[in-house]
């Protein structure tokens, strides 16, 4: 016995999804990469977003393909119907929701890691410690202990997740991972201001505490946590018998930028024993910004934080990141090791931590690839300046904002966001709304720029949040000159509307 | 007022992620290509896997670069320090765990997704929509109805997660979303065989059920849940005065490749009414294998579907699919529509439904791109054939290890599974437990083959998940030959060992 079967002959030759025809491939590739670096580079020419023409979205209805169009036709498939219809957060006057830009450099390093496509689960090879190595910079800029927990995710929305299922789990008086939550009068319950981002909702859903174990808890006028309130609802719950185990902060609310005072968060945690869980979708990295890193001081306090790269780090989609003081804890809560799983002392399962011991996925991709080698590239001072650069355009849109009668300010400019409107005088409330909203459309649909939009106080507001490399000054310029002009405009419309129905 | 402030030429040029030079960076993401693609090209020759020297484990360790090094140095790091020290799963012969293997296609695919950069959370753009499209296709195979839900996940442990998070709200006599998890005697139970994936206990402590409410059920010869004593467990919670909520089957379980027998449990599921969730982390696409497709029959019948393309679709990290059928139930879970958030009428947030009203995330990354690009490059149906391969292969290699007198084979080849040991007789169960781990250490160490491990009744098994697109025939003869060599020098080690103590 060779290892060989005598029937092998008959079998027919294997197939693979190797190229035949490598250099065709490589050419391909190469047709990649000067179309992906010449689309960026004219960005400025194209319009912020388009919307789908009927044609293309039906031909993205069709059923699935079973013979093969060859790699060239499915690219240029891509080139058709795809690359001209961008949601248009790479765009240098893009500032909706807060999404990064991604970068050049960044997009031909995710081919590099999906070359390499190793697992980041856990165990003995190069990219897990490139993602430990990655974790080690996250911690130490954010002032975090070096035996501190942490990894990358999918976004802070996980990271939230993550973070309150070990501060869940850390302060029950009971084994939840062993017998589940018990309900009743050991209700368990959570803190976080009213401006929270709904993914803390989202979580305490999930984890089965349910939405009114959140207590949602006023602001002050600057957005920011009310002190007072919070420790006035810890001390009523604590007197009717439910169990407080975590106050979330904010580091950069998502409707105004507002950073809770996190320094004060930490004081009345350590007082009543809670857990202090900071979310820092895109504040968090404020750290990195020479003249504003103060303002998220006391972040270093945090039980936990949670923080996105593909924010304010202007990476590609997805790169999120959880730092996690108390390593046993985050680990107590994740790790799980049956046989086939086993880490082993040698080979390719041994010698390092998993990450999937702290983490919900357990097979975990390569995110951390392009993290590294943007930072190595570009070096860590570079992304602050250009964080910097963004609080400073916020602040300088602001002051556009003020000094034009036509526009009204709606919240004080914080970090990266400013929410404003038109509102050129005589107009309902009701009718401000209407005519803020249209303004939306107009300038998203028009191609010119993309706000979002929220409601400050029930006001519509034109949203900014500037987590973008590619924005100049003259763009804000731009913004508000569009403004004025469509405003007006829409205003006009609006009057003759309103005069029609008198 | 023209919207430009009188204190601007004061103020620095703004600094921007893009680069100084294009050309300089077209070249080397030509150079780029060309390495990976010969990287890819030249796998043969290399071994499957090599440990880290300590050179690099060190040169991982730095402190974070403040300066930039420049692209060019940053990916000649990537070219010391990673490239050398994969997880290996690219490798033709790697069939530790269960990761696929990737494809230098997809590869490439992967830096147009991050150039495009668009946020899956939901909107009107055309990426959203090639999502939906997938979706679609995926829902086309797997035999679920047109009206039902589903998007692209990380992987199965949040498919798993995500599903059974809808499983739990869906089935409570109460509103676990609005109040929680009352616990005591309404305690939700769950019913899954020994043999399931530990992603469905993760999830269910994720959710606060508890480790304790998963009641894992027996399995038979053929390792697949033992229905009478399933039915049994569910009949004796309910007489307890627990309510039992779901059960998880499962197409392909990870340590044999068992199928549990989904016919049987969806008719069960209908007379208890309890949710049918089925982990297809990678035995689910075997419903594209020509004549292995029969063997998960019944999928089609599972409220829920979770299922990886990272696996046995050959994609690279991270890809996974969670299907469900009842689309207002997975919408009620999830959905949760902020003022920041509103969808709207037109604009960007306008027009299709959002992904992340169906998930834990909310900012979502173009995972559907490589997919999509790929199934229209290859078609399907040569997927389907490739499944088919891995299937062949498996029981190739089943024959191979029945036919050696000195390999033992552990488990029954169900679809892509074999596990087995080296057994020359004359030795222990405690030192052929030994024996076969270091055998296994010696394959990966010496780069020759990277089986992974399980226990199977105890006994340490060498275990092969074929999802791997490289491997031939040729490959698995190579296996035995050096599994019997090394294992025959390891077996006379032991002996000459056991000698000296006596």
């Amino acid at each position: 016995m060779n290892g060989k079967l005598d029937d092998k002959p008959a079998i027919k030759p294997e197939e693979t999804l190797d190229p035949e025809d490598w250099d065709e491939l490589r050419a391909l590739g190469h047709r990649m990469v000067d179309d992906m670096l010449a689309y960026l580079e004219s960005l400025r020419e194209r319009p912020v977003w388009q919307p789908l023409p009927d044609a293309v979205t039906e031909a993205l209805q069709t059923p699935i393909p079973r013979q093969p169009q060859g790699a060239q036709a499915a690219y240029e498939d891509f080139q058709q119907y795809v690359l001209p219809y961008p949601t248009g957060n790479i765009h240098p006057r893009f500032w909706g929701w807060v999404m990064g830009t991604g970068t050049p450099f960044a997009a031909l390093t995710e081919m590099l890691a999906a070359t390499v496509n190793s697992n980041m689960a856990g165990g003995h090879h190069a990219p897990n410690r490139v993602e430990a190595q990655v974790v080690a910079w996250l911690r130490s800029l954010l002032g975090f202990p070096d035996d501190a927990s942490g990894l990358l995710v999918s976004g802070a929305s996980m990271a939230n997740l993550i973070a309150l299922t070990v501060a869940r789990n850390a302060k029950a008086p009971f084994d939840v991972r062993e017998h589940g939550l018990p309900g009743g009068k050991h209700r368990m319950t959570l803190y976080a201001s009213k401006e929270t981002h709904s993914s803390v909702q989202k979580a305490a859903e999930v984890l089965g505490l349910g939405k009114t174990a959140l207590r949602l808890v006023d602001v002050g006028e600057d957005f920011a946590i009310d002190m007072d309130k919070l420790e006035l609802t810890i001390k009523t719950d604590i007197a009717m018998g439910y169990q407080p185990f975590c106050v979330v902060g904010n580091a950069g609310t998502v409707n105004t930028g507002a950073v809770d005072d996190l320094q004060a968060l930490a004081d009345l945690c350590r007082r009543y024993d809670l857990w202090l869980h900071i979310d820092g979708a895109f504040g968090a990295l404020a750290a990195l910004a020479p003249r504003d890193r103060h303002q998220i001081a006391g972040i270093e306090q945090a039980d936990s934080l949670g923080f996105d790269l593909h924010k304010w780090l202007y990476m590609p989609f997805e790169a999120g990141c959880v730092l996690v003081r108390h390593r046993d804890e985050h680990r107590r809560t994740f790790a799980l090791t049956p046989d086939y799983l086993a880490h082993g002392e040698r080979g390719i399962a041994g010698r390092f931590d998993w990450f999937s011991d702290y983490d919900v996925q357990l097979s975990r991709g390569f995110r951390a690839l392009k993290v590294w080698m943007s930072i190595k590239a570009e070096g860590i001072d570079r992304f602050g300046r250009l964080i910097q650069q963004n609080i400073d355009q916020a602040r300088y849109l602001g002051r556009l904002v003020e000094q034009t009668p036509q526009l009204e300010l709606l919240a004080p400019v914080t970090l990266n966001v400013v929410c404003f409107r038109f509102n050129p005088g005589g107009i309902s409330e009701f009718s401000l709304n209407r005519l803020n909203e249209k303004l939306l459309y107009d300038l998203q649909e028009q191609g010119i720029a993309a706000p979002s939009s929220t409601l400050i106080n029930g006001e519509f507001a034109l949203r900014c949040a500037i987590t973008n490399h590619r924005s100049r000054r003259s763009d804000f310029d731009f913004l508000v000159q569009q403004v004025l002009i469509r405003g007006g405009r829409l205003a006009q419309t609006i009057t003759q509307e309103w005069a029609a129905v008198k």
